[in-house]
C-alpha cells in the first residue's frame, strides 16, 4: 500500500511524510514538485540519523493521486476545491481529509461550507466511488514536524465505508503512539473537524502550546 | 459562596450533588421536593462513608435559584425552556450549562437549536445580567454517580463573564480530578456540547464505556 501526501510540503504535510515514510512508501505531492523532492531529501535525512530504512518519492499532486492507494489532503480548506478539481483519477481512492475550516477572528472560529463540514463538501466534489475519511484532524503541525516527540494523541476517524475507515484506523495505529477511533458516519466529521478551532483557543486562552487530545 | 442544582436528582445532578456537597454548600433542586430531599438524604450518606463533612439542603427549583450564587442546570435539553422559565431570580446570577442537545438516530448527532447552541439559546431566555458559563458537558453520568473513582477529565469552560468564568474554573478545579480550561467565548459552546455526542459514538463504535477527555 502507498500512502501520497497532496500538499506534502506544508508543515503538517512534511512532518506527516517524514513519520510515514519511516513504516511505508510514501508519495509526496505538491504543486512544485522541485520543493515535494525537497521533502523527500528531508526525510531520507530524518530516516538515515534514526538508521532505519525510509521509501519516499517526489511528484506533482496529481502524480500522488495516480500512483497512491490512501491519499492525505494537507492543504488548507481554502485551497481543497481548486487542488482536488485540478487532479483526475480519484475514483476508488481512499482519501484522508484532515482539513478543518476555521477562521481567526477574536478567537478562532469553526466555518464550515454550507454541507456542514470539509468531509462532506468533498463528498460532494469528488466521484461517488471515493472513499472519504476523516482522520489526523486535532495534531497541531509543529507535534507533526517535531520528529523527536512521540505523538501521544487520540485520532478520531470518520467515514461511511467500513473496509476504508479499517485502512486508515490500521495507518493511524502505525504512527508514532497514535490511537484512532472509529468516530461514526462521515456526516459526524464536524465535530472532529471543530474541535480543532476549540483547542487552538484553549492554547491561547489557557497559556499552552500545540494541545492535543486523548479519549481517556 | 452556595451552588445549585436544578434537576439535582437526575443521574448527572445527584452524581455531581454528591461530589459537590463534600467541598462546598449545596442546594439541590427538583420539581418535586421529596425527591430532591431523597438525593440529599444520599449525599449526606456518602459523606459519612467518607468521614467527611457535608453541606446540603433541599428545595424546589425556585428555591434552588433564589438562595444560591452559582446555578447548575442539570436538565436535558428538551426540558430546558419550560424549565427556566417557569424560575424567576435569574438576575446576576452565575449560571452552569452542562447541557447537549442531540438526538439518538443511527448513531448520536448533535442536534443545537437554532441560536446554534443551548449556551446561546439559554442566553436568549434569560435575563442580560444572567451570566452564562458552559461547562462539565463531556463527563458521562456514570461516572459523576460512581463516586469511588477519580474524575481525571479536562473540562472546557465557555463563557462572556471573565468574572463568571473564573468562578466557575475555581468551582470545576475543587472537583475530583477535573481540571478546568478557558475554552473562549459562550458562542464556542456549539464545539464543546457536540464533543457529546462524538464520544457516546466512540464508546459505543469503539466497546468502551463513559468515555471523557483530556487536553493534552
Amino acid at each position: 500500500m502507498r500512502v501520497g501526501i497532496v500538499g506534502g510540503t506544508g508543515e503538517i504535510g512534511e512532518g506527516m511524510a517524514m513519520r510515514l515514510s519511516w513504516i511505508m512508501d510514501v508519495c509526496v505531492g505538491s504543486r512544485d514538485p522541485g520543493k515535494a523532492q525537497e521533502t523527500c531529501d528531508t526525510c531520507l535525512i530524518s530516516a538515515k540519523e534514526r538508521g532505519i530504512d525510509c521509501s519516499v518519492r517526489s511528484g506533482n499532486n496529481q502524480d500522488v493521486v495516480r500512483e497512491s492507494d490512501v491519499i492525505i489532503l494537507a492543504i488548507p480548506f481554502k485551497h481543497l476545491k481548486s487542488t482536488v478539481e485540478g487532479i483526475s483519477g480519484w475514483e476508488g481512492k481512499i482519501v484522508i481529509s484532515p482539513v478543518n475550516p476555521m477562521e481567526r477572528r477574536e478567537c478562532f472560529v469553526y466555518t464550515p461550507p454550507a454541507e456542514g463540514s470539509a468531509a462532506l463538501f468533498l463528498q460532494n466534489i469528488l466521484p461517488k466511488t471515493t472513499r472519504i475519511c476523516t482522520a489526523f484532524n486535532n495534531i497541531a503541525g509543529n507535534r507533526w514536524r517535531d520528529i523527536s516527540s512521540e505523538l501521544e494523541y487520540s485520532v478520531p476517524v470518520c467515514g461511511d465505508d467500513a473496509e476504508a475507515k479499517q485502512i486508515v484506523m490500521d495507518l493511524v495505529n502505525q504512527i508514532s503512539s497514535l490511537k484512532a477511533y472509529d468516530a461514526g458516519p462521515l456526516s459526524s466529521s464536524h465535530i472532529v473537524e471543530s474541535i480543532t478551532p476549540l483547542l487552538l483557543n484553549i492554547a491561547r486562552f489557557n497559556k499552552m502550546k500545540d494541545v492535543g487530545i486523548r479519549f481517556v
